[in-house]
């Protein structure tokens, strides 16, 4: 949790119990944005999209004039429920649309839980409602709370940033810790920029950001149905933005900071997760074969369940490399981990000392180093060791 | 274990131990081939190729004039070990050449175990050098028991085909646990067949076998750089086979079942497994797509939980088949377990029933039917279920 987090002007958060999966738990939020504010949002690539994602996607595909409004529910992803699915998330919206006398279509929903079940639609509309008359600008901690569902601690990432005498402020939440290799975006993730932007400058920043944040961490290597980001400038007029300037340029680096930390907070809270491990992958033919050897890896269950019994079996990170597609001959690989050698030109290095390298692999933190050897290139992807507790936490996930 | 086991003339198989990582656990087998055999081996596709990989590649790659020897070791795969790898291997190789008067080609060596740490020569090749002193043609469970490293049980299937007057007797054992998507071989299989076949008509039947079993097949996704599949014919002149012939056409479909129950024994192994499961996509584009969609349900961490705690969460099959990139719309997909109706048109079958679908998956076979509605052709995949057992078995491997 940030020491300080900064309120964005004119963004207000109110939550409430659907009194469902959760008991009398908040999972109901909802946020309100002034009429100045731009949206940008990236959602998931999954062919099976939920309700709310395909209702959010039309919405947002048209710029939104006047105050808007995100319903976020959590403990029912709505998702794989058909054309029911879609009239129960219309329904919740058109109706708090009425109460607001907006119009429909500045209502965005965002859902995640479990895939598959009716949604209770008047027990989430009640909510709403009932979270309606609870806004306030400062209440981040339990809007970041409200959207949790096997996660064990809300995310959240708060900046100031200085350009002259203008502060910046960046505000922005997420949650998720399973079914995780987002593929434009991470379960749910929000985040507020106070200052007048261009929607253009907005979708830029936005998916610069996701590229080095949400689509460099993977948990199982299951990307969701609800995957929503939601990047969101107020607006402010006293701290408007121009296309091509200083201003832009270190706020575009703060999204792109805050973007990362946001998913890092999800690798630390992964599903039993009880390592972080990076893996960084360099000297690659290009792009593609980086990120293609580092998401092999790091989604090898036999590599994650090393790093979990802290077991040095370094043959495992080896082999994951040697099938990745892209991947055509082995001799020049070299890996190291948190700087102990283990592979040189494709076998055990001979420096590699079994218990140097086991003193590290204790440790909560991996860092695991792959020269390919091919090239130029490189890319860096953030995941979790595979523990006993994953496997029973998805056993029994919805019981 | 087959209640009879059928000995194929000419071919004899001595085990004894190294007494290294199994202690006196009998973990080197020798097998002894007759002159008139002919072999047919097929390998990993994994670019990170064991030492014994390379050698009994370079050895098979010409026809093999006299009597041939396998010398195959557990516990130690010899894989990632460099150049020192590839001397001790072909050192061993050598030294029974030369006991037994033998071209150093005529000794072909399979391995299997830890990845990475260097072989103890002097102990495998003692151990070698004691089983050919025991030799016999019927030691077919003490054959199948010393390839095995997590394995809880050996694996041997035998037939006997009868075409007219002729009986021809199939019979072979395989290992394999962990580390299972053979890209065209599991670890190791061995199968020997009691006729004289042509070298073509050997290679035809293993490569079809090949294709609809060990290829057919995933544990965790992790394919081994010691992947060895044998396919020996003796030679029996009494049981010559022309090619062509009905007899042919017998023996190969015998084979393939061979294989396919091999294929099938492994599953039942999984490390850590408590349920098998079949994959069956349908109605695919075309025979890539079907696999494809295939594997990744079977591959995924959510599906396999799912199935292990018993949780008919389909949401989580739907959703896998969402994210197969060979998948472009999800609008005609049909989803049954054990027959019972989960998804139609893309969404929740209106049929489905909570209590009938849990009450199917509580049990050990679970059949998930899958239509895609965008073809003709079809791919099954086996898997196991992913359980706490699998990842203590992986965590806690090489101690």
């Amino acid at each position: 949790m940030p020491k300080k987090i900064h309120n964005i002007e004119g963004v207000q958060f109110g939550s409430a119990s659907s009194k469902t999966r959760y008991g009398d738990k908040e999972d109901s939020l909802v946020v309100s944005l002034p009429s100045s504010s731009k949206l940008s949002g990236k959602f998931t690539s999954n062919k099976l999209r939920a309700a709310p994602v395909e209702l959010a996607i039309n919405n947002l595909s048209v710029p939104l004039k006047g105050e808007k409004v995100l319903l976020i529910n959590a403990g029912n992803a709505n998702a794989a429920t058909g054309p029911k699915g879609l009239r129960n998330v219309k329904k919740y919206c058109l109706e708090i649309a009425s109460d607001l006398n907006l119009k429909e279509e500045n209502i965005i929903p965002f859902s995640t839980g479990v895939i598959g079940e009716a949604l209770p639609v008047e027990n989430y509309l009640s909510a709403f409602r009932q979270a309606l008359g609870r806004l306030k600008s400062n209440n981040w901690k339990k809007a970041a709370e409200a959207i949790l569902t096997t996660d064990t601690k809300p995310k959240i990432i708060s900046k100031e940033i200085k350009v002259g005498k203008v502060s910046y402020f960046i505000t922005g939440f997420a949650k998720g810790s399973g079914m995780i290799r987002p593929d434009f975006a991470t379960l749910l993730s929000f985040v507020f920029i106070d200052a007048k932007l261009s929607q253009s400058s907005l979708n830029k920043i936005h998916s610069e950001a996701i590229k080095v944040s949400f689509e460099a961490i993977t948990v199982d290597g299951d990307t969701s149905p609800n995957d929503s980001s939601l990047l969101v400038a107020n607006g402010n007029k006293e701290k408007s933005v121009n296309i091509g300037s200083v201003d832009e340029n270190k706020i575009s680096g703060a999204v792109i900071e805050i973007f990362k930390e946001l998913a890092e907070l999800l690798v630390d809270d992964a599903e039993g997760a009880t390592k972080k491990i990076r893996v960084k992958v360099v000297k690659a033919k290009n792009v593609e074969q980086a990120k293609s050897v580092a998401f092999t890896i790091a989604e090898s269950s036999l590599v994650k369940t090393a790093m979990f019994g802290s077991d040095a079996n370094w043959g495992r990170i080896l082999s994951a490399i040697g099938r990745d597609p892209t991947v055509k001959e082995i001799n020049n690989i070299e890996i190291k981990l948190n700087g102990q050698p283990l592979v040189k030109k494709g076998y055990i290095d001979p420096s590699y000392s079994e218990k140097l390298a086991s003193k590290e692999m204790k440790k909560k933190e991996i860092i695991i180093d792959v020269k390919l050897g091919s090239g130029k290139e490189g890319f860096e992807v953030i995941t979790s060791d595979l523990s006993e507790d994953y496997v029973l936490i998805n056993s029994d996930y919805r019981s």
